[in-house]
């Protein structure tokens, strides 16, 4: 049945139309709603612009939808074209706005809408999107192969990983996060819409339940290990060392090994996802004492064995009577330690996920980690390999898909877009 | 490697016997928490017992996570053992408690946490746990054949359906309702837990964004099209009807067929589920003309055509200046509506889903609808009829699995257990 017919079959006249038109909303709020609503709507907004991109430092908010799109026109221009309709639907959407028409053709009844609809009259929900480049985007289509940093060179195969290639990678990654899940999706599902033609979505992933705290004014989350996670992460509050190990910085000229990468990137970030499958059935079925052991701290509290606190710094000395250490050797808490790693941090940022089940009688679950950090080679890498070689976590776990990506500095203002000192 | 030599290499001494007995909580909260804490814990907490199961009429929560189980056990007496142990983790779980040892032996350093304790120190979250049996577990296997009530034959099969076996049916069933889903999954994991060596999971299902409002205190939700789902659903308070057409009356011997089934499950309900896919790309890409002419109603307020706002009755009557009806002959408001029914009623609580992405390109989200009534041949089924023969929606939609489930009556105190009624 074509669009006409079915038009006709429905009797569309002036009404229709008149229909059409009030649907046309200039922000997500219904049509009678007071300022009082409206202020509600928009209180509770992160800001779009600024030096970095919002969705790293800001604190952790309870709902992830993440999206990586293949990049499938070969267009240089389409390609900035869609960065700036993305951005300029992004600034909106974080307001609390809809999306707008951009790259389509709105507001008149025989286009599509300009907003799916399902955020409206929602507030702002604290969403932040943020936007990565993954190292395709720099192979030969669109002229940035001597743009791309040396840092964006692929991860290293860690042993024990079984990344299934259809959830990895990408040309592009969206990261949408806030307090509605409805809202993240809607922002993504947004973005998608306006990317018809352009990109098509790679892998998606929903999360719930953040799994690390970036400000010390939230409290350590639980993962589904049931463990408090990310003790020790970087926090937003950390300012002198959020220049060391999170925000990449400009390049100086000299051959010191300090360069992070290209100049556009100045102020951005590198991305790390990982999505670890957990056997959480087998995991459920381990004593307390061992899960604890397997860990290195206790569950109910998060300290560190031999410590009374959580936010105690773990004593990796400590004996017990026996004479052997309190903490294990390949304890999780100490492998993934800082001090195990020459001081290096990272900003995660993951949440848990439960896409169903398995078709074995098993929760498909785990987490979708999510690290920031200077330089993934020398921050993540590190890290993951000392896990993935003695971790006893390994056990309970696998790593199903795993992204790497440059996330350029924020938005400075309305003239601004996603990327522009890439493709400047 | 062992448990033991696991438990050698760790060296797990008084620490760490110690700190196993620390982890058995009463509640699920945190050693130290004040009682300002605690109160605040308990203070959304849904009744468990009642006349009814919980999680039917209470106002809808907006996180799902739906559980279908294959029944692994044939021994009957093991059978009721598990419902007897989910019942006492249930009460206690929605209280806002830790979900407990039933059928583990927990407390002792060798065993398993008493809780998989992702919801240390979460609230109750407005937790509801709604048990079903579907047609299956009448089978030969536990002498229940005679107990199997009219009402619970399989569903026809309707135009258009495209049932996966693997993600339809189930000899039980859980719904978990909470404002918090990490709360919601914490609750089907334990029961899962439980059950282990007498259930397996057959299929499982997150929602967010509840799609229906199931008290007038709460505003009509949208669904994934964006519009708003459920303006005529039951409601809470609408108490006379409740009886007509959401509880399963008594058995009166008259062979009037008002019967709903069999005494056992008087007080209880019949629930439906559909997963229902939307090729939402598709969607988005048609006119909101036309989005509005399927549905028959408007997208941002709601308003049937031809009326003002969401709540005025639909007059189907009405014809626009051209002569033909304002709300279409295949509408989906006037195909599904009550009037088009005989009157029939139906209590929806259905979740949207976002399952990831397709692999085409596509994300694969939908509304996993869910709707209780006293006997869905005569409810859901002649409005579903209608619906897959007629509705224009059915371009946009495909119903992937589907399950028929009797809910028995609630739980009225700590003796008594979910099904006792029925096992009697």
């Amino acid at each position: 049945m074509s669009g006409i017919s079915r038009r006709k079959l429905f009797g569309l006249g002036a009404a229709g139309v008149a229909a059409a038109g009030a649907g046309t909303l200039a922000v997500r709020s219904l049509p009678g709603e007071d300022a009082t609503t409206h202020a509600a709507a928009t209180s509770d907004a992160v800001p779009f612009y600024g030096e970095h991109q919002a969705g790293i430092v800001t604190p952790a908010q309870d709902r992830l939808h993440f999206v990586a799109f293949d990049v499938t026109t070969k267009d240089r221009a389409e390609l900035v074209d869609l960065l700036q309709s993305w951005t300029a639907a992004a600034a909106r959407m974080t307001q609390g706005q809809e999306a707008g028409a951009f790259g389509a053709v709105g507001g008149v009844p025989e286009a599509p809408p300009d907003d799916t609809g399902e955020a409206l009259g929602l507030p702002a929900s604290g969403l932040t999107l943020t936007i990565g480049f993954g190292p395709t985007l720099f192979d030969e289509r669109f002229g940035l192969a001597g743009r791309k940093p040396k840092a964006l060179a692929d991860l290293p195969k860690f042993p024990g990983d079984a990344l299934l290639p259809e959830l990895s990678g990408g040309d592009l990654c969206v990261q949408a996060c806030a307090h509605d899940p409805q809202v993240a999706v809607h922002a993504i599902r947004n973005l998608a819409r306006i990317g018809f033609g352009r990109v098509s979505v790679r892998y998606s992933q929903l999360g719930f339940g953040r799994t690390s705290s970036t400000s010390r004014a939230q409290a350590t989350p639980r993962n589904l290990m049931g463990f408090k996670d990310g003790t020790a992460n970087l926090k937003l509050e950390d300012t002198a060392m959020l220049g060391d190990h999170l925000w990449v910085a400009a390049e100086d000229g000299a051959d010191d090994g300090a360069d992070d990468g290209a100049d556009w990137l100045t102020g951005g970030s590198y991305l790390v996802t990982r999505k670890i499958r957990m056997h959480i059935e087998t995991w459920d079925r381990t004593s307390l004492a061992e899960q604890e052991a397997i860990i290195g701290r206790t569950k109910g509290e998060g300290a560190a064995h031999g410590s009374a606190k959580e936010f105690d710094e773990p004593d990796f000395t400590r004996k017990g009577p026996d004479g052997e250490s309190l903490i294990a050797d390949v304890a999780h808490v100490r492998l993934a330690h800082p001090s195990s790693h020459g001081g290096v941090r990272m900003l995660r940022r993951g949440y848990n996920f439960v896409d169903g089940s398995d078709g074995l009688g098993r929760l498909d679950a785990g987490l979708f980690f999510i690290s920031y950090q200077r330089d993934a080679h020398r921050q993540f890498v590190p890290v993951q390999l000392a896990l993935a070689r003695q971790d006893v976590l390994n056990e309970y776990i696998k790593h199903v898909s795993s992204g790497l990506f440059a996330v350029p500095p924020g938005v400075r203002d309305a003239g601004d877009y996603w990327g522009r000192a890439l493709f400047s």
